[in-house]
């Protein structure tokens, strides 16, 4: 079993979660042969964190996880924060195979998002 | 004149400021018959602060600002902070228009792009 864990940076306003939580769902909804189960977890303010959403994969049977980072920039929580975390949390996982994504914000089509988002208060 | 005002958090990291001027490049190149500019500014860490751009704004002769806020979920800082900053700013160029776009995380194509950031690593 292969899951993508969407790694969020967490608020403390619960509605903000919700939206995380909200949005693997979306995400699990969307065909693909290569992921059987989308999870959320955060690195502040909620939970799962990112060390527990690990173990809980390798709880539950998987064989490999994909960390997808829910970031717009390579800040220190890109380039510092998450991989400590994830190289920690896989100490306790021997058996799981873990592979990280590049960052959210890296995508090319985050310009053209944009402007519509400014066109569409028109 | 028309300014979009890019609206980033703003990190510890230089690069990862960089990036924002760097997308607010790419957008400024996006052909667009509203915008005459686009300029990046930063709620932390960054400068221009949000009122010294909108004040850098009315200066350079704007009479319109639309400020997009480049944040992924409605945390603290979209219901609370850019808002509280934008009203101080405001007071100070009274002939300004100013309005703010939906921020980034409410667009619905968000989960196909993560999906494809997941995928891409395959």
């Amino acid at each position: 079993m292969h899951i993508l864990l969407l790694v969020a940076h967490g608020s403390r306003r619960q509605e903000s979660n919700l939206e995380i939580e909200s949005l693997s769902k979306k995400i699990a909804k969307i065909e693909s042969k290569e992921f059987d189960k989308v999870m959320p977890a955060f690195l502040e303010f909620a939970s799962p964190s990112i060390p527990e959403a690990i173990k809980k994969c390798s709880e539950i049977g998987a064989a490999k996880v994909t960390i997808l980072p829910y970031f717009l920039s390579a800040g220190v929580h890109i380039t510092r924060d998450i991989p400590n975390e994830i190289s920690e949390a896989s100490q306790n996982t021997p058996g799981l195979d873990i592979q990280i994504a590049n960052y959210f914000g890296s995508r090319d089509e985050i310009a053209e998002i944009l402007m519509k988002t400014a066109l569409d208060i028109k």
